[in-house]
Formats: C-alpha cells, structure tokens, sequence
C-alpha cells in the first residue's frame, strides 16, 4: 500500500491547514448580549504563531487546556474509532469545558504532534476532525502546534467570551438548591464496558445490541457534544449557582461542586434519566446501571445547580428550546455526597470516581 | 531509594498546583497603555477547568500553543538538563511567542502529563520550573491540564493582550526595512554540538570550553527567556512592521517574513553579532560560524523589520533600557533571502532551516 508522502511542518500549514480553516476564520466574530465583541483578525491561515482577535466592551475571558489520550483510547486501540473521531473528540472535550463555563466559544488552538511518518492524508483525516467540530460549535480553529513525536500526541486549548459577572463557576451552589443535568449520562462507559467485553477473544459474551444501539454507544466516543447552547441558557438565566460538565463522571461533577461551594448533595436515584441503551449494557455486563451512570464516564453534560424557586422557570425554557433538563438532586448542608435510593435507603454515592485517593 | 508517593490528578491540584500558583494570581491584573484592562478572577486556584478574566476596554487578544519535546531533548536525554529545566523551557517557549507579537502575557495554560508512577516531588520539580518562569516574566499560570500519560508529555498555551493596532505581525516588511535582531544567535544549537560531540564516547573531543562557558551554552536551554520588554518596546514604537521570534532559527524566521511579507532579504554577514562561545564551539566541533548562528538554533531572540528612518530611534530606545539591537540586513524587492558574505560575495543564507521540502 502506497502510504503517501509526509511532508514537513511548514508544507502542512499551507497545504492542509490554511485551506481547511481559512474558510470557518474568514470575519469570524461574536457578540455578547451587552454588545462586547470578539472578532478574529489572524487565525492559523496567517501562519503566524498567535491568533489575534479584537476585543471591544467589556467581557469575561475563558479558557482551558485538554490533554486528550487519544490513540490510547481503547476504542481506538480496539479500531472502532478512527483517526477523524480523536480528531473530532479532542475539539469538542476542550469547547465542552467552555459551555460549562457559560461562554460562546471564540477559539479552538490544537496541537496535534504525529510520527515522522504519518502520511499527509492520513494527518488531514485527523485536522478534518477537528475542523468539522469546530464547524459544529461554530469557532474558529484559530492555530496550535503541529509536528513530528513518537506517536501521534493530541492536546489543545478552548478560549471563550462571556458577558461581565455570567461566567458558570463551580463554588456557589447553597444547601436547598436543586441539582440538575443536562441529560442522561453512562453512554462512554457503557460504550467502553460493552465493546471491551466483546472485544475480549476469551470468555466473550454472545448477547449483543442491535447494530443502531451500537452506533448510539460507539457515537459517545465518535461524535461528543459540547452543550454550549445549554450553557448559554444557563448563564443568560442569570439564576445558575454552579455548573461543571461531567467529563470526569457525574459523581466526580457533583463531588467537586459540593466540595467548592461547601455543601453535600442527596442525589435521587428516581429522579435520574436512564437511558435505555446504558440499561441494557448494564445488564448484559453484569454492571449497576446507576454505579454506571454516575461512575466515571465522560458525557460532556452539564451538572448545575439552581435554586428551588427558578427550577421550573429554567426547565420550561430548556423545554421551549427543544433542551433536555434533568432535576436529580438536592444540594444539603452537611458535605456528604448521597444516593437516595429507589427503595428508600440513603447510601454513599457509587461509581468510580475521579478522586481515589485522599 | 524511597521514590516517594504518587498522588492522583485531584490531590495533586490541592496539594501542589494550588500552593505554587494561587499566590502568582493573586489580584493580577495587567493595565495596557490605552487603560484597557484585563484581571484575573479565576485561576489555578479555582480547581475549575477553566480560568477566568475581566477584561475592559479595547484590546488585542494574542494567543499561541506549543508543545515541547522536553524529556526527548538530546541534552535532557545526556542528563544535562533537569525536569525543572524543561518545565521552565515550556512556559518561556510559550511566552516567546507572545512576545514576538508584542503584547503583554497574561496567562499561561500547562499540559503536564506523566507516568503514572512519578512520585509528587519530582511532578512538583517540573511545575516549580513553570511557576518560576511565570514569575520572571509576571505573568500567572492560571491552570491547564495534569494527568497521567506513558511518559512526560508537556505541551502549553499562552496569551496576551495589546494594545488595538499594535500586534506586530510577520507580512508587514516592505522592500527597503532594515532587518534587525535582539541578539546573538546560535546557542542553543552550539550547546547541542557542543554537549552533544563530548558526550559521544568514541572519537571524543578533548578539547573543551571552560566551566563558564559550558554553564551559558546550558543556559540556552536550562533558562531561556522571553523577550517581552523588547516586544513591548517594538509594539509601542509603532514603526516595526514585522516581527517573529527565532524559535525555528534565524535563517526560518527571515524566510517566514520575507514569505508572508513578500519581500527578500540580504542579510550581512559582517553586521551579525557573534557570539564568543558559539564562535569558540564552531572552530572545535570544525562547524560554519555563520551557519550555526542562522540555522535552526532554538534561541527565542526577535527578528524584526524597520523603516530605515527609525532605526536609530529606535535603537536609542533600546540602549537606554540596556537592551541589545542589531541591524543585520535590508528587505529587498527581489523575493530570495541571501547572505554577503564578508569578502562580498553573494550566497544562499547558509544553516538548517525549518522549511526543507517543498
């Protein structure tokens, strides 16, 4: 097979790179609702190596970095997911941490390192990934670094704007407050649990989903969501008391609220949405579907809090924008993280958690 | 030896990044010379996945991502430099970018991912090289990413505000400009030849440099620095009409502004500022002086272009601040970049350059 040529960094940036992101830079810019502005005036066509935007009026800055494993995702290594879908994934993991913050997104900067002989086509699958998410969520892909490593080594920043004093934070939830999600969650670990335990040549289970559930599974790795328009509703309501996405797990999203704003939380088991297909995988694995659910699978929803009386204000909104709006919980003034359960009995919230050491 | 404890991604936030940057963030703000403002509300020390800041008034946003080959330096790998080194490379590299644009830095975002089995101290070592280099330039690293990876992988984002209309750019230089540079290069190229050769155990080189010497050719890797005051003073001038830095080498820099800006250059070779060490390498290791100061020697000088009526004023203003300054070439109609050699012939600019296919 004809690998095809590898050409060097600076051929790359003007053959791959600038035609595929000149075009989503061109008059890029944004307007908050209080008129503060952020347009684009050098993106990576520029082959600069800062983007440049102009700011006017005043706006709140957010940003943050993502580290994605990428091609030692276990889907990958298993070929479920391709080279375009880790693209694809690294985009949206970063701009999900700034619709958790409330922000529009103004920039995505990736930087993508590949082995000396990667093909150049093969390199392009991987920026038409991100470049197709950056289309999704409607920011410009404005740079980064790319060039040669030992493998192919996926990171990148998020930059977003958001009007004066919005800005989704972590630390103000208050006990009586009601906790809330976005939509269901457990879809990446009941995708990693069912296609790792199928994968396994030894001891392989025969039950299997209908190729369409599959897909919903396979398509939490493949095509996430970053739910920024969730987020921009949510820091426009002017309501919400904290807000992070569940990309660590939600137990791991509810457990850094709590332990920000101070507070404790009885989550109710009857109140979270189930979703049929991470039901299923439970029960053909062996699993908990709540433990599944709350462990540490990355959904990319947002957890938020909000206090009792805007609950159905909010939730009707979400509702007039076609938007799931989950009410699980209750934040509590003694710390602990809780689990109501179905039956009535209070138990430590389960799943794997982010935090496993003290 | 007791290789001490490896806490998880959460312990580590509390315990070492919130202790070495919360004091860094604290009330920072940055003032930019049209009173524009940009203050932090939220760092590192938020344990959120996003920093925050106000931003007020008009301003250029310049923002910049570059991952580092840190522990697959050669001179890391020959035991020369130290996970502190690398971890100040990292944010210095980055704020070179920053300073090449002309703004002022007001964050740094830090991927630091590592082996699962690197005990706390030696994680704390790399992120204390990242917190001092914040702190020699003044500006905050305000968080990022930390997690596991199957060796250390370090890759960052920086970013900076500037002045509307003050950025400085690479395809502004018009045939004519005096080509200028902050300093000396070839350095970082000569400690690799340098350190690189004696560290070979056959046919090793006798010939050695004195202690002092050998610590400045480290030092081009151990304690690079950012020239943002030169980027400042090259913004605020307003006459520069390009500028980048010499993080590819000189000889990549020259060609990427004279591309952009479609205009040649002849460099002069008698105007080069020649480093003594370098000099001294060049004649035990039998390299080209000239080539080893153009080639692709990692030295994060700032190369630049100037109306030939301002560049003693500016040159002026540079000395009174103490800060080095050398015209070295003209920007010439003709579109190749060449070199008068100091008997006055005219060749092809000599070294490595980053730009070596088609």
């Amino acid at each position: 097979m004809d690998r095809g040529i590898s050409s060097d960094e600076p051929t790359r940036l003007s053959t791959i790179i600038e035609p595929l992101f000149g075009e989503q830079e061109k008059d890029w810019s944004v307007r908050l609702d209080n008129r503060a502005r952020a347009e684009l005036l050098a993106g990576a066509d520029a082959q600069d190596d800062c983007a440049i935007f102009r700011l006017a009026g005043e706006q709140e800055l957010v940003m943050g970095s993502d580290y994605v494993r990428g091609p030692k995702f276990r889907l990958y290594e298993l070929g479920l997911i391709d080279d375009y879908d880790i693209g694809y994934y690294l985009a949206m993991a970063n701009f999900s941490d700034i619709a958790a913050m409330g922000a529009a997104p103004i920039a995505l900067l990736s930087v993508v390192r590949y082995p000396r002989e990667m093909p150049d086509v093969e390199f392009e699958v991987v920026m038409r990934g991100i470049a197709d998410a950056c289309a999704e969520v409607g920011a410009p892909n404005v740079g980064g670094d790319i060039g040669t490593a030992e493998r192919l080594i996926l990171s990148a920043s998020a930059v977003g704007v958001v009007e004066p004093g919005r800005s989704l934070r972590r630390d103000g939830a208050r006990p009586g407050d009601r906790l809330c999600v976005t939509g269901p969650t457990g879809m990446a670990a009941a995708a990693q649990r069912y296609f790792g335990a199928t994968a396994q040549p030894a001891g392989r289970e025969t039950k299997s989903l209908p190729p369409a559930a599959e897909r919903r599974l396979l398509d939490a790795w493949k095509r996430p969501r970053a739910l920024i328009p969730q987020g921009r509703l949510l820091s426009g309501s002017g309501v919400v008391t904290s807000c992070q996405d569940t990309s660590d797990g939600l137990k791991a999203g509810i457990e850094s609220i709590g332990r920000l704003s101070g507070v404790g939380f009885e989550v109710d088991e009857l109140a979270l949405a189930v979703d049929g297909d991470v039901a299923e995988v439970a029960a053909l694995t062996g699993a908990d579907t709540t433990a599944l659910m709350l462990g540490d699978s990355v959904d990319f929803q947002l957890v938020f809090t909000v206090p009792e009386r805007d609950v159905d204000p909010l939730r009707g909104l979400f509702r007039s924008h076609g938007l799931d709006f989950y009410p699980i919980g209750v934040a509590t003034q003694t710390r602990e993280v809780v689990l109501r359960r179905a039956d009535g009995e209070v138990v430590a919230l389960p799943g794997a958690a982010w935090r496993h050491a003290g």
